[in-house]
C-alpha cells in the first residue's frame, strides 16, 4: 500500500449513530454474541469511515465468561463480575476452555464477517492479555486503584502466576480457533500494562504474552501486542515476538521508533481525545504523528487508545481522511 | 547522612490508627485547616514509623478553593467541586489569592509544625501542579477518562493555557509563602501528568512548573518535582529546574538514572502496593530498589505513589527499617 493503512481501536462503537440504532434494541452481550448483529457494527466503520482494516466487534471479557465467570455488562457502569477472583478456591473452579465450542458465537461471527467483507478488507481477530483480564477478574471491574489485583501481584505471586498461565493457555487456543475461523491478524489486548511494576510487567503481563504468540503463530498472519501505559518498556517489548507494537500517546513515534529500531512495525498513536478539536486541528495532528514516525514503511495509523463514545463522526472521519492524504508522502 | 533518607508520600493517613482516631471526631476540611490537628497528623509518622522528614498535612485542592472553587470532600467519592470549570466565564470568575491571607491556615499549620518538630527532621511543604489542579477543576473530581480535561487540552488549549498560567501565579505566591513560614523543602505533585500527549505534557504541565520553580527557588531549600506516569518524559523533565525528580514504579531507579544523569537527584520507587506483601518480601523489595539506583548520593527513599489505606502499619514499618538498615551499603 501506497500509504499508511488506518484502523481505528473500538471504531465500531457508541460515537456511531448507526451502531446506537442497534444497541437501541439489543444488550451488548446480546449484540456480540449474535453473529449476525456482530456483523452488522464490524461492518460499520468500513463503509462509514473507510478504515482499511475490520476489527471484530467483542469484547475481551468472553474468555473470563467463558472459563466459568458469571459476566454482566449494567448500563454506566461498565462490565461486572459479581463474584471477583480473590481466592484460592475460586482459582480451582476455574474452567477449561475448548473456543470452538465454549467461544463458538465468535467463531461463527468471524465467518459471517469474512464473508460479507468479502476480502475489501481484512479482518483482525483479538483477544485481552493476560495480565489483564486477570485484573478484570480479581477486581470484578474496572477500578481506579486496582487493589485487588496488585495485592495478588505482591502478595499472592504464586497464585497469580497461576491464573496467567491458565488464562493465557485459553487465550491460545482462542486466538488459534479465530485464525482457523477467517481472522487475518490477531491483536493482544494489555490494556492495563502501564499499572505494573517493571519486575511484575515482565513477570505477569510480557512473558505470558511471549509464550502466546509462539505458540499461536502463523505465516502471513500478523500478531499485534498493546500493552498500554507500558511504554517504558518498550526496549524489551520489542521482543515479544509480536510483529506489530501498538503505541500510546505517552511516548512520540520518532522516540518509540528509536527504541525499537527494525525489531518490529508500530502502530499509534494519536491521543483519542485529539478528536475533540475541530478537524483542522486534527489534520494538523495528524501530520505531526506522521512527521514524528518519519519516513518507511511499518507504520499503521491508528489512536493510542478506544475511540470515546462522544467523539463527532464528522472528526473520525477527518483523521482517516487526513492518514490517507498525507501518509503517501511518507513512503 | 550515612544512608538513604526515607519519607512516604501520604505518610500521615488512614494507614494509621492514630490518624484514624482524629478522623473519627473531625472531618477531612478541619483537619487540614485546623492548624493543632494539621500539626498532631503531621507529626505521627515521625514517631511511629522513624521516618526522616514530615510532610505537611494538607490537601493540593486549598488552591483552587481559594481561588474561589466551592471544594466537598465526601465520605467514598473523594473531593468533589460541585460546579466545576467548564466555560470561560468560570475561568474569569477565578479570584487571585493572597496565600498569606487566604490560605493563612497552612502557614499556621507549617509555622506549628515546625515548632513541634523542633528540628528533628525537617518538613517538606508541597503544592499541585497547574496541570493536575487545571484537571481536578475542570473535571469536578477524580474522573477515569478525564474527558473534559483532554476536551479542554485539544479543543481549548487557548483557554486552557490560561486557566494554567492563572493557577501557576497562585501556586508561586503559595510556595513562598510556605517557605516564608518555615517548609524547608517544596514538592509538587504532577499527580495526572501522564494522561497527557507529549506536547501537551510538554506545554500545560511542564513549561507552567519550569517558571514556578525558577520563581520559588531558594537556596537551601530543595525543590522536588514528581510527574506521575510521566516517565517517558524523564529526559525533559531533568531540566525543569527542580532538585529532585519523583519517579514512580514504570521505571527502573538505573534507567532513570541513566537518563538523568547528574541533573538531579531522584526520589522514590518502590510500588506501594508492594506493601501489601509479607516483610520478608518488602525487605527483598527494598534490596531491589537499592540495588537498582546503585552507590552515590542523591537517592531519596519513597514510594512511587501515595500510602494506601489498608496498608498494615507493620509493612510500612518494614520498609522504613529496611531503608535504614540495608542502605549504607550503597552509599
Amino acid at each position: 500500500m501506497e500509504r499508511t493503512p488506518v484502523w481505528i481501536m473500538r471504531q465500531a462503537g457508541r460515537y456511531l449513530p448507526e451502531y446506537r440504532a442497534v444497541r437501541k434494541n439489543h444488550s451488548f452481550s446480546e449484540m456480540y454474541k449474535r453473529p449476525d448483529l456482530a456483523t452488522e457494527v464490524t461492518l460499520q466503520p468500513i463503509d462509514i469511515l473507510g478504515v482499511d482494516a475490520a476489527i471484530l466487534f467483542s469484547d475481551i471479557l468472553v474468555v473470563p465468561e467463558a472459563m466459568g465467570m458469571e459476566l454482566h455488562f449494567s448500563e454506566g457502569k461498565g462490565p461486572q463480575f459479581p463474584s471477583p477472583l480473590r481466592d484460592e478456591a475460586a482459582l480451582k473452579a476455574l474452567r477449561p476452555v475448548d473456543s470452538n465450542q465454549d467461544l463458538g458465537f465468535v467463531m461463527e461471527a468471524i465467518r459471517e464477517i469474512r464473508r460479507s467483507l468479502a476480502d475489501r478488507v481484512p479482518l483482525i481477530g483479538f483477544a485481552g492479555a493476560p495480565w489483564t483480564l486477570a485484573t478484570y477478574m480479581i477486581e470484578g471491574g474496572g477500578s481506579k486503584t486496582f487493589q485487588h489485583a496488585k495485592k495478588w501481584r505482591f502478595a499472592r505471586p504464586d497464585l497469580l502466576r497461576i491464573l496467567v498461565e491458565k488464562i493465557a493457555d485459553v487465550v491460545i487456543d482462542y486466538c488459534r480457533a479465530q485464525m482457523d475461523a477467517g481472522a487475518q491478524a490477531i491483536q493482544i489486548f494489555d490494556s492495563w500494562a502501564g499499572i505494573l511494576d517493571t519486575d511484575g510487567f515482565e513477570e505477569f503481563a510480557l512473558a505470558p504474552v511471549r509464550r502466546i504468540i509462539s505458540e499461536i503463530k502463523r505465516p502471513g498472519i500478523p500478531v499485534i501486542y498493546f500493552p498500554k501505559g507500558g511504554m517504558t518498556w518498550l526496549d524489551r517489548v520489542a521482543d515479544c515476538g509480536a510483529d506489530v507494537i501498538g503505541v500510546d500517546w505517552t511516548i512520540p513515534l520518532d522516540a518509540a521508533r528509536r527504541i525499537t529500531g527494525d525489531r518490529v512495525a508500530l502502530q499509534g498513536n494519536m491521543d483519542p481525545t485529539a478528536l475533540y478539536a475541530p478537524p483542522e486541528a486534527i489534520r494538523d495532528q495528524v501530520r505531526s504523528v506522521l512527521a514524528s514516525y518519519g519516513k518507511g514503511h511499518g507504520h499503521i495509523g491508528n489512536l493510542g487508545h478506544g475511540m470515546l463514545p462522544d467523539i463527532p463522526v464528522e472528526h473520525t472521519r477527518a483523521y482517516v481522511d487526513a492518514m490517507k492524504e498525507f501518509s503517501p508522502a511518507w513512503k
